[in-house]
Parts: structure tokens; C-alpha cells; sequence
């Protein structure tokens, strides 16, 4: 027995998991999430607020991020999954495009889905040594 | 600015993960977590439930595990904060000690933290491909 319905949980995780391989986060986001979706980044980021509500918000932060960020390499662990929510680890190099500094980059995200839909999406960023 | 005071957070964080690289979990209960600890796994086992409530069952339930399992190897990979959360990437390799049976285990925590110490700790398991 599991503690909520683990089959719709776990197939929107496995094709969240499939276009994010794919590079195709904004397919995902149209297929996916919510028109009400909430995104709560772990901090706020050039103008944009840590927590944004809204599918048209979400698609502007990932536009934001196509247009300021080239992705050399990206790595997707995943997914792992406890009742209506998942989890995913995602690592990567980047490369600012206008300052060419590149960057590695690990996260953790965990996904809340109701109704067959991602209606929250969380970002844990990784604490670095001191 | 950020969501939520990260500090709290994040030395709690720091610590638990430094606890369980040693291998030293029951201390990490005993010092990180609240006496009104609640523990969410992904799915009722061997007679204990998925959702768990205080931290003696959670003393239990890392009990059963030790006696359950041998560890041969370990990874703790984080942590990664968001606000008043966190989240570890456990990797293991264990041993069953009464079938001898060997298994490799990837698991997603998130632990939310309140007043100084954890008082949610929810487990997600990897999913395998099909």
C-alpha cells in the first residue's frame, strides 16, 4: 500500500524525466504543468521574484534562461517519487553568453502534481564548501 | 533576498549530511531532529507504516534497518537548500544479512526544517526503467 495513487505521479515524472533528456523543457512545460503552476526557486534572480505563479511566468524564466545560458552538458537522475510528489537531480555546464564564464551546476527539483498536472515545481540549489 | 532565513537551514543541512557520511545516523537523530519528527517513506514495509509520527518510531525504524542490513557502500550527496527545506541524494549498496541478497538502492530525502531542527523527513525511491 502507498500513501496516495502512485501511477499518475510517476508517469507525468517519467515524461517530465524524457523531455528534459531531450532538452525539451518547454515542451514540457506546455504538455505538463498547470496553467496555475508555482515555481519557488531558492532565491531571487535578476528581477525575477524566487516564487512566480502562473504557466506564462514559468515559460518567461526558461526563455530567460535559453537566451542568457548555452548548455554544454546536461545530466537528468531520475525520477524518484513519494505519493503526488517527485524529485529530480539535475546537473550542469554552462556557458554565459555574454560573458563566456562557464559554470557547473547542480540542483535538486521536486515536482507536485495534482489532477494529472505539475501544480508546483521547488528548486534546491547545492551548498557549496566553505 | 531570499525565500526563508537559509541559515537555520542550511547549518542543520551541513551537519545531517556530515553525520551520515560517517555512517553516524542514530546521532544525527538524536541531535538534528524534533522530538515530533514526522517520517513519510514511499510505501508501508515489513510491518511498518509509510508515514511515521515521533522520534522514538523513527529511532525504531533505523534500528530494524541496521539489523536488516549491512552497508557496503555509501554516498551522501549534498545538501541542497530551498528556505526552510532540504534535500540529500543517498546512494547504497547493501547487503541483506538473512538472504545475502546484494542491492543497490538511490534514494531522494527532503527534511523540512522548523524552530532549529528537522521535523519532516520524506523519502523518495528511485524509479527503475521498465
Amino acid at each position: 500500500m502507498t500513501t496516495a495513487a502512485p501511477t499518475a505521479t510517476e508517469s507525468v515524472a517519467r515524461e517530465l524525466v524524457e523531455f528534459c533528456k531531450a532538452g525539451r523543457n518547454l515542451d514540457a512545460i506546455s504538455k505538463l504543468y498547470s496553467p496555475s503552476i508555482e515555481s519557488i526557486e531558492p532565491m531571487d534572480f535578476d528581477g525575477m521574484p524566487a516564487r512566480m505563479t502562473g504557466i506564462d511566468a514559468i515559460r518567461k524564466k526558461n526563455e530567460w534562461w535559453y537566451e542568457n545560458f548555452e548548455t554544454n552538458r546536461h545530466d537528468v537522475d531520475g525520477p524518484y517519487v513519494n505519493g503526488e510528489q517527485f524529485a529530480v537531480r539535475y546537473s550542469f555546464e554552462t556557458t554565459n553568453k555574454k560573458t563566456r564564464e562557464r559554470q557547473q551546476m547542480n540542483e535538486i527539483a521536486v515536482y507536485t502534481v495534482k489532477d494529472g498536472k505539475i501544480a508546483q515545481e521547488r528548486f534546491f540549489n547545492q551548498v557549496t564548501d566553505r
